[in-house]
């Protein structure tokens, strides 16, 4: 069976149109990679409740995976380990090994720098202070570290919301994690692009290529306008053997190919590479 | 008191990577621009089960509006209608209103092209086969019209996710509606930029400038790395008043500055305009 996930991205700067949601994206990209399906992309404020809120409905729906990002610095708005321990019913607590990796961050900060101090304030214990019987994740390019529990039903990730320190953790830690319990699926996924057919005619045609390739998803993109139709067709699989799956992706997209031939649109495959 | 928004995108694309969320960034942009609150935005399938769940949800939430993005298209996965007509309790119809927006545009695209036909088949007549008692909402630049139902507690409003057609039918319909009820709440923002001041050490002068400016919200981007510190601080403010608003943010932002300079971080204003 494949493996589902979803993504919660905490952040006030999401909900205010300041930040595009790159972090969702490169997430869901990297998960549907890994023959992951995402289920759904939740956006919170940095509150405490909201948070609480949206991890506790995630959990509720038992995907296998649940990653957060966003709300794990030093601030008094990075709220989300505070969130996700009001979700789990779980009490907050300075955790020693989270603790070690970020005085050894502040010392290397101090010895590099010569100005800032290595002492451990407040702000900073903030960021070793994790929900009861979670792990931290070491932050190979950053200061807070990224946040593991394994729950009942769900592995629950929280990582960092700055891109370069999600991006690390999630390498180092996190999708050797993936690859080990998601299993062997794959996905596969190939565009090829209909000139001069309007969306409204494609429809039946790719209704037919469907029902014909049973496990195959074909999806319209319009770029350019109804009538002036520039069309984008996506066509993916996600499945177990990998072989057969490409073969399979294959077979519809020539199908689509003359049956989009037959009604007068020409056919690009692979424009983009 | 102001007004508050929730968003639902509708789109595989969105759950796998293909497609970086625009759309919710721009909408969050508009509604925050006029003094909205967005609560949350949430990202779904093309799938009826999860779109009338994602729907459900939100309105047991009571947002003054909702906004759905994406699935108003002519092919199989457009299934926005159907799930939000599953999550209302109420039946799918072809609504006579809509089927002669979606009659014009055919007739005008037939007319310029001369090689397609006006003909109302199934896949054209799916874009205007509305849930009961709903509007359907002009499309100036494509072919779907929007939606609106005004439900019990909030107004729904339904727009497609081709971005220069969600944005032509916002400006055209959405926007004069958002205003008319949301009041005269305005929002105003700004940022500085510090180097050389680590986000640790500047949690608590974010925790005293605001305590002290009732109603400023003080965000930190770490844009750097915590070791090498280059912030953004974001100063916002969302409030009834404009005049005394814009004075409240500039009092936050002049006693920020010179808190950072007191432990020697130099501070850029309005690096980026």
């Amino acid at each position: 069976m494949t493996r589902n996930m979803e993504i919660i991205c905490v952040g006030n700067e999401l909900l205010i149109g300041k930040t595009l949601n790159t972090n969702a994206q490169w997430l869901s990209k990297q998960a549907t990679a890994l023959g992951i399906t995402v289920k759904r992309i939740t956006v919170v404020a940095d509150d405490v409740n909201e948070i609480a809120n949206a991890v506790r409905e995630t959990l509720k729906r038992k995907p296998h995976f649940a990653i957060t990002t966003g709300g794990l610095g030093p601030t008094f708005d990075d709220k989300t380990l505070e969130g996700i321990a009001k979700a789990l019913n779980r009490k907050l607590a300075v955790n020693q090994k989270a603790l070690k990796m970020v005085k050894e961050k502040y010392e290397a900060y101090a010895r590099e720098k010569g100005t800032e101090t290595a002492e451990l304030t407040p702000p900073r214990i903030k960021m070793a202070t994790l929900p009861e019987k979670a792990e931290p994740l070491p932050n190979p390019v950053g200061t807070a570290p990224g946040v593991r529990a394994a729950l009942e039903e769900t592995i629950l990730i929280v990582l960092p919301g700055v891109p370069s320190e999600m991006e690390a953790i999630f390498h180092e830690t996190v999708e050797p994690l993936l690859k080990q319990t998601s299993g062997k699926s794959v996905f596969y996924e190939k565009s090829i692009y209909a000139d001069g057919v309007m969306e409204s005619s494609l429809a039946p045609l790719i209704d037919k290529v469907m029902q014909d390739n049973p496990g195959v998803y074909v999806k319209s993109h319009p770029k350019g306008r109804e009538n002036r139709p520039h069309m984008e067709i996506h066509v993916s699989i996600t499945a177990r053997e990998a072989e057969k799956s490409e073969e399979k992706l294959q077979k519809a997209i020539t199908q689509l190919s003359s049956e989009i031939g037959k009604i007068g649109g020409k056919v690009v495959v692979d424009e983009l590479g």
